[in-house]
C-alpha cells in the first residue's frame, strides 16, 4: 500500500514503528537520536504530500534523515546503519536514488534549493516538481542560510521550507502569519494551534538551559512571520510537528502556494523515548546504549583528546587571565564546556557560525588577547577565508585547536579530518603543530599558549595512539627523535602519526628510528638534514590528506634545501573521500594499520634492495 | 586645531579639501573613487565624534577609508596611493596605528567588533571605548554579517555601526525607528529628515539599474528597523549622510547608548565629482584618468583574460542551454555580465554570498546543467568548504572560473590569488587547469564545457602573458611541450606561468625546453617521466603560492613515482604575503620578472656544475 492512501492512524502507527526502529538501531550502532525521533512525524508527512522521486527531498545537515531512509526501501539494511560498507547516517545519492544530496555540514540546504528549483524553472518542470527542505533551527545561525534566503526571497521560486523547530522553548509568543495565509490559518485550526502552544510555553524551564541555545532563541525572536515575510518568504506556523492533520494540510498549502515558504513546525526532541524526550544535550548523538535503562555500552579507558584539551585549557586559563576560547556550537564536543563552566566570561559559543567565530577571535587577539578557536577540521573549512584575511594577514596569535583530525569514524565522508595542513600549510604566517599522547598535547598547547603568531594544533578523536616516550618542552620549528633506529629505516611522525609509527614498529623484524616531527610548518629542515645523514628510507606518517600534506612537505623541503639520498614514502590518504565505519575497519580498507603498513614498509624495501 | 573644536561649516569645508585630494589622486593613481567620495562626510563626522585612538574604527572591506587616511598624518604620503612601497588602498595597521585592522574582504567588520567589544567588555574600558564599524548596504549580503549580528544582538555590547547605504535607491519608506530613540528622533529633527528622505525617494529612477541591485534592496527592506530592532540592535535613521548636524547628533547619541545600535545614514556616490555622481557601476573601482573630462587615460592593446571569458562563455551558451553561471557581486569583474545580458535567465548574480554560489550551482549540476561558478582566486576562499561538501563530494561538473590568479597589482595583501592551487588541489575529484594565452583559454573552456567532474580554471588578472604557439586541443591530464631545447634544462609552465616561462627563455643564452604543464591535477606523470629522459634540470613557473603549489605537485609526483636524477626549483610565491603596487614592481621585488629569472636560471645552472 502506497504511503498517500494510508489514514492518519496509519500514519501515526507507521511513524511508531519507524521510531521504534531507529530507536533499536540507534542503540545497538550508536549514531543520532533525538533529533531523528523528533523529525520522524514530520518525515512521514513529507512522504503523505510529496513524491521523493520527484521532489528534490533536501535534508539539512541531514543526521535527522533516518525515517526517509526507513521509508525509502532501506528497512532491511538499516541495521547496518554507520557501519563499515553499510547504511550512511547521512543522505547519501550513491547510496539510494531516493537520496537528492549528501549533507553533513549544516546549513547548505536552502542553497541547494535554490540551485534546484532554478533548474526546475528552467526546465519547465513547476508543475511537477518543487524542492522540499527539512531544516532544523540550530542550522539557522549559518550565515549561509541568510544568504541564500536572501536570493530565494527576491527570485520567489517555489520552494517548500519545512523548519524543524525542536527546542520547546519559544522565547516569546510567535509572530504574525502572512497575509495571505492568514486565511486560510484563521479560525479554529489555528487558534487550537496557538493554544497548544501557549500551553506548551507555560512548561518551559525558567532560567534558559544551555548557552549556545541562546543563539537559537535570539534567531526565534525573528523566524516567525517577520524576517521571512520581510523577506518575500511566506510563513505558515506554527503548527504542531507531531499533529499529522494540521502538518499534512500545512504542508499542501504549501506545495500549492507555488512561491517560497516556510512552515514551522515544532517537535519534541526524543520524541517516542522517554528516556531521551527533553534531555537535550546528551541524546543528540549516542554511541551504543542499553535501550531500557538509557546507559552507555561503551567504556573507553584511555581519555579522549578532546577532554585532555578542555582540561589543559581551564589550567591555562587559571593562570593567565588573557586566555579566551571560542567554539561554533561544539561546547562539549570540543572540551570548550570545561573552561566555559569556569570562565562564562571568557569562552563563547558562538552558535553554528564559523566564520564568525574566527574573525571575532582575531580582534581579540588584537586588542592582547590570547584566543583558542576550538572548531572540528572539518568545519573548520567554513572560516578558511576567515583565518587568512583576519588572523594570518594581521599575524595575530590565535590558536585553532583542530579536533576531530583525521578519519572519525561512523560520520563518515562529510566530518573525515583530512585536509587541515593541506589547507593551513600555505597560508603565511601560520604554524602548524601535533601532538601524539597526552603529555605531548599538555606541551603543545603551553608552547600555543605563549606563541605569539596564529598556531593550529590537531589531533584526532577519541584518544591518542601514541603511547608515552620522554618529551622535551615544544620549541618552534624543532622535533624530536624519539627513537634511534638500528638501520637504514626512519619512521617520520606527525601527531596521531607519531603513534602509528610506533605501533607499525612494533611489527617490523628490525629497529626503525621513529622521529616526532612536532611542526610541520615551520618543518625541522635541520633534523631533516641529520636523519638524511644516518637513514636513507623514510616513511611518513598522518593521519591526513597526501595531497599538500606532510609527506609533501618533506618532498618540498628536500627539494629546496637539496636533501640528497633519500627516497621518501608516506602513509596519508590518498586522493578519495574517505567513507564512513568503524575506524578501524575504515583504516584498515586503507591499508593504514599498523600490521599492514609493516608488511608495506617490508615490501617496499625488499623492492629497493633488489632491483 | 582639533577636528573636534571645529564648527559645522569647517567641517563641511574639510570634507570639501578631502574629497579634492582624492579626486586628485585617484585620477592619478586609480583606485576607489564614488565609495570614498561618498564616505568622506561620514568619516570625518566619525572622527568629530569618536577617537580613533581609543575607539577602534573598523571600515568594512575599508576601500572607502581614504578621508580616514587623509585625517591621520597620511595627506603628505597621500600622492602615493596603491604604488608599490606607497600608501594602501586598504586600512593597514602596518602602515598606520591608526588603522585598527586589515580589510580587503567584504562583511568581516561587525565581527571585529564583537570581537573588540569582548575585549573592551574584559578589559574594563567601556567607558572610555566604544568599536565604530563603517559598512556599506552591498556589504549586507555576505553571512557572516548575520553570524555576527546574531551574537551581537545577543550579548548587546555596546557598539555603534555605520551604515552607509549609497545606492539612493531605497526599495520603500523606511520602517519605524526603535522605541528607545523614537524619543529623541521626534519632532523637528526627525521629520526635516523624513522630508529629506521623500524628496530623494521621488526622484529616483523606475526600474531599477543592476541586476545585483536586487539584492541590495531586498536587504533593505529588511534593514531599516524591522531586522536590526528583532535582532536585539538599536536603530536610528534613516541620516542624511551629507548632513553634518544631524550626523553629528545621530552618532552621539550612538555612542552614549552602550549598546549595540545602527546608524542608517544615505549618502550619495561619488559625492562632489558631478561626472562620478549616480554613475554607479564604473566609478566605483577606477584606473587613472582625466579628472576635467572624466576619460581613462589608460588603454590596454591586448584583450584581458576576464573579456575573454566572458565573450567565450557567451558562445558556449549560446550553443548549449545546459550551460548556465553564478557571479558573486562581480558581473563586469569576471565578465559574467556578458553572457548575463543575452541570457537574463541562466546567469544569476548572487550577491556578495560566495558560500551560496558555490552550493546553488552544485544543486543545478545534479539537475543536469553545467554552471560556471565565476569567482576571482582570492574571494573563492569564502566559499572552500562548500566547493569539497556541496560539488566534490558529488563529484558534479561545477566549473570554477578563477580570475584575478596570481598577484592583482594595486589592491595587494588581501586581493592576491595565491592560494587557489594551494587549496583546492588536495580535494578529491577536483581537476585543475589554466590556460596561457587567448587560444588555450578558448581550448580550456571547451574542454570544462564538457568536462563531466569539478574543474577549476584559474587565469591572470589583465591580460596573459604568453605568446601564441601552436595548441592542440585539450585532453584530460595531458601536457604539451611547446619547444624542445637544446640543454638539460626544461622549463614547466602552468597557466601565467607559461608566457613567463617562454619570456625567461628570451634572455637565456640557450634554448630550453618549453612545456606548458595545462592540468597540476591530474598530472601529466608520463610527461614528466619523458621530461626526466632528456631533461635534468627542471624550472617550474606559476603564478601562486610555492607550499602545495604547482612545484610541490610535481615533486610529490617524483616521489611517487620514483621519478629519478631531476634536480627541481620553483619559480613561485614564497611564504608571505604579497604587498600593493604595479604588478611588474612587485614581481621585480620578487624576483620573479623574466629577466631576474633567467639570471636566477643562469647561476644555479653555474652552481649546479661546479661543485
Amino acid at each position: 500500500m502506497n504511503i498517500k492512501d494510508y489514514t492518519i492512524e496509519q500514519l501515526e502507527k507507521l511513524s511508531k514503528e519507524i521510531r521504534d526502529k531507529i530507536l533499536d538501531t540507534v542503540s545497538q550502532n550508536g549514531g543520532h537520536l533525538s533529533s531523528t525521533l523528533g523529525a520522524t512525524d514530520l518525515i512521514v508527512a513529507m512522504h503523505y504530500v510529496f513524491d521523493c522521486t520527484q521532489d528534490p527531498f533536501i535534508f539539512d545537515v541531514s543526521h535527522q534523515s533516518y525515517a526517509h531512509k526507513l521509508l525509502t526501501d532501506r528497512w532491511e539494511s538499516f541495521d547496518t546503519l554507520r557501519q563499515f560498507g553499510g547504511i550512511s547516517g547521512y543522505t547519501k545519492p550513491k547510496e539510494s536514488p531516493y537520496d537528492y544530496y549528501v549533507a553533513g555540514h549544516s546549513s547548505t540546504s536552502i542553497s541547494l534549493a535554490v540551485g534546484a528549483a532554478k533548474a526546475i524553472a528552467l526546465k519547465n518542470e513547476s508543475d511537477s516538481r518543487v524542492p522540499v527542505v527539512l531544516i532544523g533551527d540550530g542550522s539557522m545561525s549559518a550565515g549561509m542560510v541568510y544568504e541564500a534566503l536572501n536570493e530565494l526571497g527576491d527570485r520567489k521560486y517555489p520552494t517548500v521550507i519545512i523548519l524543524n523547530d525542536n527546542e520547546m522553548s519559544i522565547a516569546k509568543p510567535i509572530g504574525a502569519i502572512s497575509r495571505y495565509l492568514s486565511q486560510h490559518m484563521a479560525s479554529p485550526f489555528y487558534q487550537k494551534l496557538k493554544r497548544k502552544t501557549e500551553k506548551l510555553l507555560e512548561h518551559l524551564p525558567e532560567g534558559a538551559t544551555y548557552m549556545a541555545k541562546r543563539f537559537e532563541e535570539s534567531f526565534k525572536l525573528i523566524t516567525p512571520g517577520i524576517l521571512f515575510e520581510e523577506l518575500g518568504i511566506e510563513y505558515i506556523g506554527p503548527i504542531d510537528g507531531h499533529d499529522f492533520e494540521a502538518l499534512i494540510k500545512a504542508l499542501k498549502i504549501a506545495k500549492n502556494l507555488k512561491k517560497p515558504v516556510i512552515v514551522h513546525t515544532q517537535t519534541t526532541k526524543g520524541k517516542g523515548y522517554e528516556i531521551a524526550q527533553g534531555q537535550k544535550e546528551h541524546w543528540h548523538g549516542v554511541s551504543p546504549f542499553d535501550r531500557a535503562s538509557g546507559k552507555s555500552n561503551t567504556s573507553s579507558s584511555k581519555p579522549s583528546a578532546t577532554s585532555i584539551f578542555g582540561n589543559k585549557l581551564l589550567e591555562l586559563a587559571k593562570s593567565n587571565e588573557k586566555i579566551v576560547g571560542v567554539t561554533a556550537a561544539m561546547p562539549s564536543g570540543t572540551g570548550m564546556n570545561i573552561p566555559m563552566e569556569v570562565f562564562p566570561q571568557r569562552f563563547w559559543d558562538v552558535a553554528i557560525a564559523e566564520q564568525h567565530a574566527v574573525t571575532s577571535v582575531g580582534a581579540l587577539a588584537k586588542e592582547g588577547f590570547k584566543p583558542f578557536c576550538a572548531i572540528y577540521s572539518t568545519f573548520l573549512q567554513r572560516g578558511f577565508d576567515q583565518i587568512i584575511h583576519d588572523v594570518c594577514l594581521m599575524d595575530l596569535p590565535v590558536v585553532f585547536a583542530i579536533d576531530r583530525a583525521g578519519i572519525v569514524g561512523e560520520d563518515g565522508e562529510t566530518h573525515q579530518g583530512a585536509f587541515d595542513i593541506s589547507y593551513l600549510r600555505p597560508i603565511p604566517n601560520m604554524t602548524l603543530l601535533a601532538p601524539y599522547n597526552p603529555t605531548t598535547f599538555a606541551l603543545a598547547l603551553e608552547f600555543a599558549a605563549i606563541y605569539q603568531h596564529p598556531c593550529a594544533i590537531r589531533y584526532p578523536r577519541g584518544a591518542f595512539m601514541g603511547s608515552d616516550a620522554p618529551s622535551i618542552p615544544y620549541a618552534l620549528g624543532v622535533g624530536q627523535i624519539l627513537y634511534e633506529g638500528n638501520g637504514e629505516v626512519a619512521l617520520i611522525g606527525y601527531g596521531n602519526g607519531v603513534g602509528r609509527a610506533m605501533n607499525t614498529a612494533g611489527y617490523l623484524n628490525f629497529e626503525p628510528a621513529i622521529v616526532d616531527l612536532r611542526f610541520v610548518k615551520p618543518l625541522d629542515v635541520a633534523l631533516l638534514k641529520v636523519l638524511s645523514q644516518r637513514y636513507t628510507k623514510w616513511f611518513i606518517f598522518s593521519d591526513s590528506a597526501k595531497i599538500g600534506g606532510v609527506g609533501a612537505a618533506i618532498v618540498e623541503a628536500i627539494h629546496q634545501h637539496a636533501i640528497k639520498g633519500v627516497e621518501v614514502v608516506s602513509f596519508e590518504y590518498e586522493d578519495s573521500f574517505v567513507t564512513h565505519g568503524n575506524t578501524t575497519l575504515v583504516e584498515e580498507s586503507m591499508g593504514l594499520l599498523p600490521s599492514q603498513l609493516a608488511r608495506t614498509i617490508e615490501k617496499r624495501l625488499d623492492k629497493i634492495k633488489k632491483p
